[in-house]
Order: structure tokens, then C-alpha cells, then sequence
């Protein structure tokens, strides 16, 4: 935990706010919307890269919109027929939803409408009145050769499938996945299934990053643990500005005397930002580098957590085209005061109960322990710049971490 | 399209909703808590089975909360020290946020209340006040040995990944992913990717039902499409049956001639119930065969899609012991008057539009073609049992299909 996520009384003072430090790096990145096909069974979550239209004409010819019986027309001119006599194959048909039928006949009696007696012969229910043409689906109900299935820069989600399937769409073009590439540094780090030893921290960010880059859609690669030698974090900068769409660089984002990544990014970077007006996680570094970000994520959990939430999320769906994703929000009720800097956003993490029909949110201290600080939160109150503080039963608006299945 | 969701002069009573028919599988369903072991980085998304303890203790020893210098507190008794004499090694040591530093060092000072001379000699900040102990992040302030992480049946985030790690556990055992079968049944059907010819109609529930499941946790077999043949159906149900935990049956959940599915699951099933109080979708088929649920969709894409929302995603997160998942709601004003059958649900799917700070809700007919009419809705409102209309401007509370970053 950075000192300044807990004390008050110092600080250094960032001049950018989040928002700013993200529209710092929009308008000076811009990535190339390289298309890749795929096959349809795969393109779950991937984004279309251009508008898709429909190759089909579905139904091909007609189909019955009902399950029943297929008859004609002409034999209902002078009233109802006499379907006693009528004989299967040749006075009517059956046909049930989805079915075609042949050419001769015209109109679909659903099931409902019509019995069979004792001696299997048709008769039509009471009251039943003909319809020419009825329950008959007419070729390109569903959808015709040339419609737009779906526009370009589109998330495809199950129904889509459904739908390109329907519109002979079996390959796609879609958005290559940004290739991010992630670089954990310093000395103390060792790799997550090593029993540390005094001096020692496990490298357990890289799951989260990867976990969450996973969800938004883009493909990561992990590096060695770099450790506390600027040459060695130079060559792997370099290495991986190479492949890489985006890098982010985690630890050593403060300015101690080892975390010289602030000084390798001022000095390589077109573009360098220092911190952010947003705590717990300030000291976040935002650079361009040859026309490709990198993130200099602070190394606290939860600072990573919301640097990947506000700069690594919107840069990845900046790359997609796409918003990028908000969560539900509810307006809930404090349960206790909070004090926080004027000038400085703050992260409230949020315990949300459910109370006389409303929603009562308690803030969480730091001074559990992290699983109970960090897995217990089910929602987030970003407190914005300008106010000090908050009293017990103020309203604010939280933004759900949890579906509200979970909210008890 | 079932006639039914078009015509309201015409329907057969089934009897149960959809929450008793789910209710009544549930109650029916023991399925085993049967656990496996994977690797940490495998596991976003899977679901505990135990509850899972650290097994580390972090810090080990004690960590710097701060980018600073140890110092002794001994040296600060009698006021403060003459540090410009000191030497770095000897009468401190550097210790940024994370670092351990020596036994005989118990102070950190932040690097903001420092600073050094021109001869690199060390100063104190004016106004710099010492506490004893300050910024020392004690053994086991993140984590100790025997705290819980997380409670058997969670759904795994990437928050809890960098937990897990933390806490040492690189292996964990999660509820082993249930086995659905889906089965496609009905003669006209061909495989997506081939051109469909008169009469012909595209298998495309499989990728969508498929993209849920996986989705929600499940594993999913596609078998190839069953023809009309009552015997070839009773076979691969059968063969089914013996490995799946859970089967998907879909077409024929109809009355029609053809639709001998329905008569198949009556005849073999301990439990069936044939149609639910609800448009579109009424006529699905729920069953119990030898202690597995057997689920009949309906064809037609969008009657599929609420088969597999209300009742095969209860079945699949009930499996897990898990709340179904709630989609966020939203109070909207319609722009259309509706019309239903007063003693069934009836799901009207809408577009939602911003005005005037609130949003103003199109229910959607069914005479656009699939697209359209499928993936132009945002949300969907499920009108209850009870109410027969609806006027213009009438209050609603809809269910978001969308993030609200797609709301325009």
C-alpha cells in the first residue's frame, strides 16, 4: 500500500485526472483495425470488423407458421368443403411449424382448428372460419439475401450466432485481439506457487491482469519477473514494443530510488504522464512509446485493480471501437462519515445490504486483511474531485461488482 | 413461429408457470457435488468447491508502506538526529513500499520528508515530526496463514486469482463444468454453413445454445441432427443419457404430427410436464429421466433463447449452488400500447431510448425480419399474469440485455 492511500497529511500533487490521463492516450493512439476470419463456432465475445449481411433467403420458399395441415384455397370458394371425404396426401397435407409444403397447396389450418374422428377422417372444428393464406410464411420472413445481420464493431454475443448461422455467415472477419504484453519488475517479486521467504512478495497480479484482459478480449502474454536492474527492464521494454499492441509495465511506478520505470518512460516516451488525481492508485504512469501505450500500473492490489479498470479497459475497447463497459449503478445510503482530499477522486469500496427496500452501503477501512478488504466489496463509490467530505445517511451512487443476484 | 405468438384467438391451456415448472426440476435434481483439481490460471470463471485458507503469511517478516529511508527510532529519542553525518548503510538503509529492510531498522520515513544535499548528504523535510513504527506494514497485514479467501461456491474473478496466489494456493478444486447434450431433431434441418435448399431450414440453436453454456460454466456436445425417426431419437437420448448430467432436446416440442419428441419424454420421463404460461416459448418440454433433467426447446431462435434463460440457466446454476443471474432493471415509459393473454407472461421485447433523462421503451412486433426483430432489442419487460393491456406512457420495469454503455 502506497503511503498516500492511507495518510492525508502528504502527497505529491498530480496534475491529470483520469479522465484526462485516458483522453491523453485516445488521441494519441491509433491502432490499425486489422481483421482476422474466423469460423462462426469461435466468434463468441469477438467484434465484427465489418458489417455482415445476410447470404440466405430464409424461409427458401415458405414455410407453415403453424403445426397443422396444408390444404387448398379453391376448395373453401363455396363455403366449407366436406373434409369427411377428403384424403391425406392428395386433399391436404400435414404441416407443422418450420415445414414446407407442396406448390397446390396454399393455406395452413393449425392443429387447433381441426379433429380427427373415430374413423380417422378430418373434420374442422365449430366455428371455423377459413382464412386463404393463413399461417403461411412467405419466402424471407426470417430474413433475405442482402440484410444486414449485424453492424461492424459489434461484441457478438449467443443470438448473433444464431442469426449468421440463419444468414450463411460460417466465416467471419473479425477484429484481430489486441496482444498485450505484461512485464512484472522487481526484486523482491518471486512467481505465484513458491513458498515466500522473509523479503519476498508473490507476483499475483499477473493473474488478475490476465484475467481481465481475457474478459475484455485481448490476448496476453505474461514475461519474466524483471528484476530491479534498468538494463534488463530497457531489453525487455524494447522486446516487447516489438509485438506488442500494448504494454504494461507493473511495480516500481512510485518515485523510491529503485523504481527507476518512472525514468525509463520519461526518458523513451513521446508522451509521459506521471500520476493521476485519483487515489488509492496515483501513482499510475501513462506513456506512448513509438505510437503503442504503455502503462506503468503501481504494484498494490488494488491499485492494479483500478488502473486495469479505468486506463487498460478503456484503451482495449478504444482499440475494438467500442465503449467501453459501464456498471449498473444504484443509489445507495452511507452508513458511516468519509473524509477524503477535495482535489483528488477517491475509491470507496462499498458494502452493499439491502434495507426497508433500499440499499444501506457501509465503506470499507484498510485495516483488514486483503481478502477481507478486496472480496468482501460488492460495489464502488468513486467520490468525485471538489467534495471533502460525506455524512452518515448521505445518498450516493454506487457502481455494482456483483450481479444483483448477489445482493442480499 | 408458433401460431400462438402471433393470433390470440387460438391457444391450448398449459398449466404451470415458468417459475413452478423450474421449481419443480429443481426440486427433482440432485446433482453431485463432484469436485477437480486445476491450476490458478485456468480457473476464472469456475466455481469453488471448499472453501479455500491461506497458506502464506504476507508480509513474512514486515514490509515498507512507503517509498523511504529505515531508520532506528534509538537515534530519535533525544530529538532529531544530525542525519547530514549519516551513511547510507550503516545508519539507514533505503526501503521503498514492499521492500523488507534490516532487523535493527523499525521506522520508515516517507522519501517526501526527505531530501539530500548537493554532497548527497542526507536532510530531514522541515517540519518533519518522527513516530516510531511509522509506515511499517507489519507480518501478515495483507494475509495470514489460515485466513479464509474465499467460501466454497463462488463463481472465481480475477480479483480472487491475485488473492488465491497471494495466499499460496496454485492448485484449488472447483466444481467440476456440467455435461449438457444438446440434440437437434427435425428433418428439414441442415448444418449452418451449407446452403439451404427448399424445404431446407439451417440448424442455428446449436451455436447459440452452446455460446450460453459456455457462458454460464457449462460443457456442451453437440450431437448431429436427429431426422424425424421416433427410434433414431430414442437411441442418442439414450446414449445421451449416459454421460451428460444435463440434455437438451431441441424441435418438436410441439403437438404436431412430427413432433413425436414430446410423446417420447411422456412415455420415458419420471416427471414430465408439456408447456409453460408464457409467450413466446409456451410449448417446452421439462422432464426427468433416471435423475437427469431432459429439456425439449422449442425451434424457433427466439422461443430457444428464453427456454435456455429461464429454465436451462437456473438448471445450470443450480448445479453449482449458485443464485441465477439477475439482468439490471430500469423503470421505462412505453411508447406503444400492448395486448396480452391475461393468465400468461408474455415476454415483449423493447427498445430503449433516452428522453428527457428517463427512457422511453418501443416494444417491437413481429413483423421485421429475425434480425430486426432479435437483436435491434436492448431489453426485454415481462409483462406478469393478471394484466391484460397496457396503455401509451404506462410505467414498466424492463431488464437490460445490454451494458449501459449501450444506451443511447
Amino acid at each position: 500500500m502506497a503511503k498516500g492511500e492511507t495518510d492525508m497529511s502528504e502527497r505529491t500533487d498530480f496534475s491529470v485526472t483520469r479522465a484526462e490521463a485516458l483522453e491523453l492516450l485516445l488521441k494519441a493512439w491509433n491502432p490499425k483495425d486489422e481483421g482476422e476470419w474466423i469460423s462462426l463456432e469461435k466468434a463468441l465475445g469477438r467484434v465484427t470488423a465489418k458489417p455482415l449481411y445476410s447470404r440466405n433467403t430464409m424461409p427458401v420458399y415458405r414455410i407453415s407458421q403453424a403445426d397443422g395441415i396444408a390444404v387448398r384455397s379453391a376448395d373453401f370458394i363455396n363455403g366449407l368443403p366436406d373434409t369427411l371425404r377428403w384424403v391425406k396426401g392428395v386433399d391436404y397435407v400435414q404441416a407443422d411449424t418450420g415445414d414446407d409444403f407442396p406448390d397446390e397447396f396454399d393455406t395452413i389450418i393449425p392443429v387447433e382448428e381441426i379433429y380427427y374422428d373415430s374413423n380417422n377422417r378430418l373434420g374442422l372444428a365449430e366455428g371455423f372460419i377459413f382464412k386463404k393464406g393463413d399461417c403461411v410464411g412467405e419466402a424471407g420472413t426470417a430474413v433475405r439475401q442482402g440484410d444486414l445481420i449485424v453492424e461492424a464493431h459489434v461484441r457478438l454475443t449467443p443470438l448473433h450466432l444464431a442469426m449468421l448461422a440463419l444468414g450463411g455467415i460460417y466465416q467471419l472477419e473479425v477484429i484481430r485481439k489486441p496482444k498485450v504484453i505484461y512485464i512484472p519488475t522487481g526484486s523482491e517479486l518471486i512467481h505465484a506457487g513458491i513458498k515466500p521467504e522473509r523479503g519476498q512478495t508473490i507476483e499475483s497480479n499477473s493473474l488478475m491482469v490476465a484475467a481481465l484482459l481475457e474478459q475484455w478480449g485481448a490476448e496476453v502474454a505474461c514475461y519474466p519477473i524483471i528484476k530491479d536492474k534498468p538494463e534488463e527492464l530497457a531489453e525487455a521494454l524494447d522486446k516487447a514494443l516489438m509485438t506488442a499492441d500494448l504494454v504494461l509495465i507493473n511495480g516500481g511506478s512510485s518515485k523510491g530510488v529503485e523504481d527507476f520505470n518512472t525514468g525509463l518512460l520519461e526518458k523513451k516516451a513521446d508522451l509521459f504522464q506521471h500520476g493521476i488525481k485519483a487515489v488509492p492508485g496515483r501513482p499510475v504512469g501513462i506513456a506512448m512509446i513509438g505510437g503503442k501505450p504503455v502503462i506503468n500500473l503501481p504494484g498494490p492490489t488494488f491499485a492494479a485493480f483500478l488502473a486495469m479498470d479505468w486506463c487498460v479497459c478503456g484503451l482495449v475497447h478504444h482499440y475494438y471501437g467500442l465503449p467501453a463497459p459501464r456498471r449498473p449503478k444504484l443509489r445507495v445510503s452511507l452508513t458511516k462519515p468519509l473524509q477524503k482530499w477535495p482535489d483528488y477522486e477517491t475509491y470507496v469500496r462499498l458494502i452493499l445490504a439491502r434495507r426497508d427496500g433500499s440499499y444501506e452501503a457501509t465503506p470499507l477501512g484498510w485495516d483488514q486483511n486483503l481478502p477481507d478488504s478486496l472480496l468482501k466489496m460488492n460495489a464502488l463509490f468513486i467520490a468525485p474531485i471538489g467534495v471533502s467530505e460525506y455524512q452518515v445517511c448521505d445518498e450516493v451512487e454506487a457502481e455494482l461488482l456483483c450481479g444483483p443476484e448477489h445482493l442480499v
